[in-house]
C-alpha cells in the first residue's frame, strides 16, 4: 500500500484537488491494508470453511474494528474518532474514490499484489513472481468527465503485459500452491478434525484440550470476540497435538495422521479418473466401509474453483468451503487500458491472453481419501 | 543442450540401449545446437526477409555444413567423416530418435529455451524469464510400445505449469520485445534501406560502400558462400554508416534516420485505429505523396504473426517478411503429459491455459511511417 | 551435500579407486549432513548456553545416533549395522578421507554453505548470499604423494574469489544477523528466563508449566534422552507463554517482555561508549538497583566472538555462552590453492583480503539492559 | 544520480535552506553524472594510456564541455549560460557542497555505484553485486557546526555493512574482471598495436586505414577535438581489422592475433613465479629474441594497482598505463559513521574489515607474452 500510495501521488496531479491522495486518505488506506485480515481465524480461510457456524472473516474484521473495547479500535479512534468506521468501509471496498476502494479490494488490490510475492518467495514457486515495479509504473487514472471520480487504468501495450503477467502469476500460484493436492488434502483433514471435535463436545464426550470457541460452536452460539481472538494458530495446533490422545478413535487417528504428515491421497476427477465426481464418491464410500473406515471422515470430495479473470459484472472468485484467499469482490466493469492518443479500451478486448481467459473458471475436483484406500480405489476408478 | 543432454541421461536408463543418449549422440546434438544458426545473415532473421532473393538461413546452414571447403565442415569431418551430414540432418529436425530431433527443433527446443533467457536478461523484460531447472526436471520419456522410439513428455501437474510458464514467457517476449513497435519500425527501415541499395546497384548508380553479396543480389545471382560469410553485422552497419553520404536522397535519408534513432512511427490496426489495414495503407500513401515522400520507402504495413501454442499438426510460427526467430517446425502431435498412474494425456487437454490458447494466433498489424506524417495520419485514421 | 557429492564425483576420477566417492560414502555423508544437528535443544545453540549443565549438542547428536532405542538408530542400522557409528564419527569430523570429514565439519562445510543461503534468504540480508555453483566448480583435490588421501583445494585465482566471497558472506551474516543487537538481546532474555525458572524449581516454588528436562536440570541430573527430545521449540515457547502467569514477578515480567517484543536494549562497548566493559557493567548494576530491578536479571554483559578466517592450527570460532552456530572445528592446515602449473599455495598467502583477515577476531561486547534504564545509563556511559 | 538525488531530498530537510538539493543543483548533478565521461577515447581508459601523448579523459571532458562549438555546450548553455562551467567543475569534483562533489567523484560516487552493477550483470560476476537500495537508505548528512556545509555520512552499524559490501564488491570486480589476465593481455596487445601504428606513420610507412587522430599523434601534435571525437570504438576496431593486411609484419601479426582471440599469455609475479618482475622481463626478452620475436612488442610487464579503501588524505587508485577506471579522487578525510546517540566515528575505526584493508594496495604484476613463448618461459621462471 505504501508503494501504491506513492505511485498514486506521482500521477494524481491532474485530478481535481478533492480527488487526490491526501495524507488523510493515505493513512486510511494504510490502516485498511494492515487491518483487512484481522478477522481471520486460525489457519486463515481454512477455519471459516471448516468451523460449523463460523462467520465470514470480513464480518469479524468489521466487528473487531468497530468494537469499542478492541485494542485496534482504541488506537484508530485516538487518531480520529471516525477512523474505525472509515477503515471498516474501506475493508469492505466502500469508498467515495473508486481507485482507492479497488486498491483495497479488487482485481489487483494490494493484498493480492503482496501475498503473491510473499507466497512465491516462501514456497520457491517462481512462477508466482511478477514485475511489481513495472505494474505500478503502468498505473494511470482513467479519463473521466465532469466530476466523476476516476478508477484506475493501465497504460497502453506496456501495461497490458504487466497486468497479464500479474493475473497469470496468480493463476500459477492457485494451480501450484493453493490448489495443490497436498494443501487441499491437509485442509480437508483439518476440516474433518474440527467437525469431529465439535461433534464430540456436542455429544458431551470429553476431549483433552477444550477450546472456548469450539465449545461455543458446539453449544450452537457464536463465540464472543474474546473467545475468538484467543483461538490463534498456536492454540489450535497445540489442541490438535493434544487430541492425539483423545479417546475417540477417529479424532485421535486423524490428528496423528496430520501431525505425522500422513496426508490423505487424491484422484483428480477428469484427469486421473474418468469416473464422474458423485459416482467416484459413492464408490469411495463403499471402499471405505469395506475397510471399516467411517466414510464421513475418510473420504470426501474437494472442489477448488477460481476465475482468474472474471468477465465484467461477475464476481472474481469463490473457492468452496475450505478455499484459501476467498475474495468477494464484485466489480462492475473491466479494467480500462489507455492508449497514447487517449483512446480507452477494455482490457479483455485488447489483451491476446485475457480475451481467451475472460470469464473462464479453473476447477479442480478431487476425491480425497485415506492412503490405505488407494489400491482399491485405483482398481475401481481407473477402469 | 548440455543441460538437456544431462537430463536425458538421468532418465534414459529404462530405454532399450539403442535408444539412449550415447556419447556420440550427445556430441551430434551439441554440434547441432552450436551450429544450427551459422547460416544466418547479418542482423539474424531480418536480412533473410529484407534481402531480395535471399535463401532461408536453414538452407545456408546446411550449405555451410556440407561445403567441403568450410572451416566448420573440416573440423566436424576430422572427428567423423559422416558428422557434417548428421549435424545437417539434426538442424533440419531429422533424427531416428524423435526426442533428439525435437530438442533441436520443436515446441521447446534448446534454442528457444536459450534465447528466451538471454533476451529476457539483456532487455530487462523479466516476463521472459522462466524456471528452466524445473522444466528440465519435468521431462520424461513418453511410454511407447514395441520398438518405437519415444518422444519427450511432461511429468504430471507439476510439469504442466513448467511448460505453460515457458510458452507464456515466449509469448510475453514476442509481445514486449520481438513485436515491439520500435523493433519492427527499425527492421522495416533496414528492409527499405537494403531494397533501395540493391535497386541503385541494379540501376548502375554508384553508392559509397559496395558489398559483394549485395552486388550479387542486384545482378540476380545468389552470392557465393564466401561473399555471404563476409557480410556480417559489422560490415552491413559500416555500409549503412557510409551510405549516409550516398547521392541518392532516399538512401541517404533513411540511413541518417536509422543511425540517429529517428525511427519510423506506427499505428496498430484494430487497437490504435479502427480503419482496416489496406485502407490505412492507402490513406498513408496519399499522405506521404502530399508531403513529397516516396510512399514505397516512407510508409508500409507490417504484419507480425505468431502461434504460441500450435494445434497438433499445424506449424508453430511464421512471422512475415522481416520476423525474428522464424521457426519452421511442423510437429505432428501435441506434447504428452504423463500422470502418476501411467496415463498419458495431450497437453492441450489438461492445461487450463493452453486449452484456451491452442491454435490461437497473435497478430500485430501496424502502419509504419515517417514521423513527420504522424499528425496528418492521426487526423485521417482516428476519426 | 547432494551438490557437494555430485561435484566430488566429477573430479574424483584421477584418485586411486579406494579414495573415491563411492555410493556407500555418499550415503554416509548424506546421513551425516542430515543428522549432524539432531542433538540441538530448543532454539538451537541458545539452549545449550542458557541451560545450566546442558551438554554440547554434538555430544547429544552422538548419543541419539548410538542409542539402540532411538528411531534414527533403528533406521540407520536397518541399512547397515555399523552405519550409526560411521555417521557419528563423520558428525565429529572423523573420517579416513580428509575431504569428506571437512565437508561435514570445516571452514566451508556443507552446513555453513547451506545455512548462510537459507538465512540470507529468510532475513532478506542479501549480503549473506554467495555464488555456491561457482564455489563448487572451484573445488579440486589437493595433489598428494604416495597413498596419502587428499584434502580439498581451490582452483587458482578464480577459486580464491569464490572462497573469499563465501567467508565474507558468513562474516556479514554474523555482523548483521547472528550478532545483531536485537538477536543478542532476545537470547540474553531467554537465558535469564531459563536460569530463573530452574532456580525457582530448585527452590521448590511452583511455576505454571513444568518441563521434565528443566526439572532434571534443577535436580542436578542430566535429563534422559526422552525428556530432552520432548523439549522442542514449541513446548519451550508454550511454557514461556504460560510463565507470564507465574507468581514470581521476575519470571513473569521477563516472559511478558519477551512475548511483547519489549526487548532489552544495548550499548556496544568501544563503539557507543568508551567506558570499559567491566566498569560499564558495574555502573549498570548500580543503575538497576536504584530502579529496584534485580541486576542479575536486568543487566548483563554479552560477548559475541567469531574468527572469520582462522590462522592454521587455530580453532575456527567460538561465540560465548549463547552464541548461535558454535563451531568446534580445529583444522590443522590452511586451505590450499592450486595454480595452473600445479603449484599449491596457502590460501592466506595468495588472497589479498584473507591475508589481512587471517586469525583476526570479530568481537562485539555489549551491555544489555532493560529499556527503562536507558536514559540513566546514557548519562553515565556517554560522558 | 536520480536515485541519489531522490535520497538526498528525503534527508535534506534539516539542513539550512542554502545547503539543500534544489532543482538547479539536481539538474547540475544529473548533467555532470551523464557527461563526466564524454572525454573518453575509444575503449575507455585504455586509449588514454596506450596512445602516445594522449590527454587525460577528464581534461578532454572539460574541453568538450567548454568548447562553444560542441553540441553538448550548446545544449547546456541554452538552459543556462553558466551551466557548462558548473558541470565542468562538478566533473572535476569541485562544488560548494562537499556532499554533491563527492557524489560525482568520491569513494562511492554514483559512477562507481553504477558501473559495478552494470559490469557485474554483464559479466555474470555476481560478486560485484551489492545492495544499492540499502546503501542509499544508509546515507545521512554529517553533523556540522556553524555554516559549514556537511559531507555525506553513513548511518550506524547497518550502514557499515552497506559500505563494506560496496567496497568489497568493487574489489571483487577488480580482482575478477578489470584485472583479469585476459583483460590485461588484450589491453596490452591493443597498446602495442597503437604504438606500432603511430611509429609506422611517423616513419612514413603506409598503413591501410589512416586515422586523423593517429596521424596527429605521429606528427607530435594534439588532435583537434573533431579528430578526437571521430575516433570511436567502431572506427578503431575497423582500423585494426584493416591493419591485418598491413605490410609491416609486426602490426599485421598483432592485429590478427587480437581478432582471432589468440591473446598473449601471462605469469603473475609472486604467485605463479618467484622470479622478481624485472628479472622475469629480462629473461622474457632473451626468450623472445631466441624465437626471433621483437621483444618490444611480444613481451612486457603489466602492473595493475588499486587501493580499495584509501587511508585518509591518500589518493584512491591509479592503475598504471592501461588501467580501466583510473580514478583521481583525493579525499581529505575518511567517511564518517553516525551512531544513534549522535556520536560520529571514522569508518575505518569502526569497521572490522575496513580497519584491516585501510590503505592496503592490491597489486598484480604480470609478465605478458606471446603464447609460443610459454614453454620456454615456464622452464626459466618456474625453477
Amino acid at each position: 500500500m505504501q508503494r501504491f500510495v506513492a505511485r498514486l501521488r506521482q500521477i494524481d496531479g491532474d485530478l481535481p484537488f478533492w480527488q487526490r491522495m491526501t495524507s488523510e486518505r493515505a493513512r486510511d488506506a494504510m490502516a485498511a491494508a494492515l487491518l483487512h485480515d484481522v478477522g481471520h481465524g486460525p489457519l486463515s480461510h481454512l477455519f471459516e470453511g471448516a468451523m460449523p457456524g463460523a462467520s465470514k472473516h470480513e464480518r469479524l474484521t468489521t466487528r473487531i474494528l468497530l468494537d469499542p473495547d478492541s485494542e485496534v479500535h482504541g488506537l484508530l479512534s485516538e487518531d480520529d474518532p471516525s477512523l474505525p468506521h472509515r477503515v471498516a468501509d474501506l475493508v469492505m471496498g466502500v469508498h467515495e474514490l473508486p481507485y482507492l476502494a479497488n486498491a483495497v479490494s479488487g482485481i489487483f488490490d494490494v493484498d493480492r499484489c503482496d501475498y503473491l510475492l510473499r507466497d512465491a518467495r516462501a514456497t520457491g514457486v517462481t512462477y508466482g513472481d511478477y514485475d511489481l515495479p513495472w505494474l505500478l509504473r503502468s498505473l494511470r487514472f482513467e479519463p473521466t468527465e465532469g466530476n466523476v471520480a476516476p478508477g484506475l487504468a493501465i497504460d497502453g501495450m506496456k501495461g497490458i503485459t504487466a497486468i497479464e503477467s500479474f493475473l497469470l502469476a496468480r493463476l500459477f500460484m492457485f494451480q501450484q500452491v493453493y490448489f495443490h493436492k497436498s494443501t487441499r488434502a491437509a485442509e480437508t483433514m483439518i476440516g474433518h478434525i474440527l467437525r469431529r471435535a465439535v461433534q464430540l463436545v456436542e455429544a458431551g464426550e470429553p476431549i483433552p484440550a477444550r477450546l472456548p470457541a469450539l465449545e461455543a460452536a458446539a453449544a450452537g452460539r457464536a463465540p464472543t470476540l474474546h473467545e475468538y481472538l484467543e483461538l490463534d494458530d498456536q492454540v489450535l495446533l497445540t489442541a490438535i497435538h493434544a487430541w492425539e490422545e483423545a479417546k475417540d478413535p477417529v479424532l485421535s487417528d486423524l490428528c496423528k495422521r496430520l501431525r505425522a504428515r500422513a496426508l490423505f491421497k487424491t484422484f483428480e476427477v477428469g484427469i486421473e479418473t474418468d469416473v464422474a465426481a458423485d459416482e467416484a464418491l459413492a464408490i469411495a464410500v463403499e471402499v471405505a466401509r469395506a475397510r471399516s473406515l467411517d466414510p464421513a471422515y475418510y473420504v470426501s470430495l474437494d472442489r477448488a474453483i477460481d476465475t482468474p479473470y472474471p468477465a465484467a459484472q461477475a464476481s472474481s472468485s469463490a473457492q468452496g468451503p475450505a478455499g484459501p484467499h476467498i475474495e468477494s469482490t464484485s466489480e462492475g466493469r473491466d479494467l480500462r487500458v489507455i492508449f497514447p492518443d487517449g483512446r480507452a479500451r477494455d482490457l479483455g478486448d485488447v489483451s491476446f491472453i485475457l480475451a481467451r481467459l475472460r470469464g473462464q473458471t479453473l476447477e479442480r475436483t478431487r476425491l480425497v481419501f485415506a492412503a490405505e484406500l488407494r489400491d482399491d480405489l485405483r482398481g475401481a476408478l481407473l477402469r
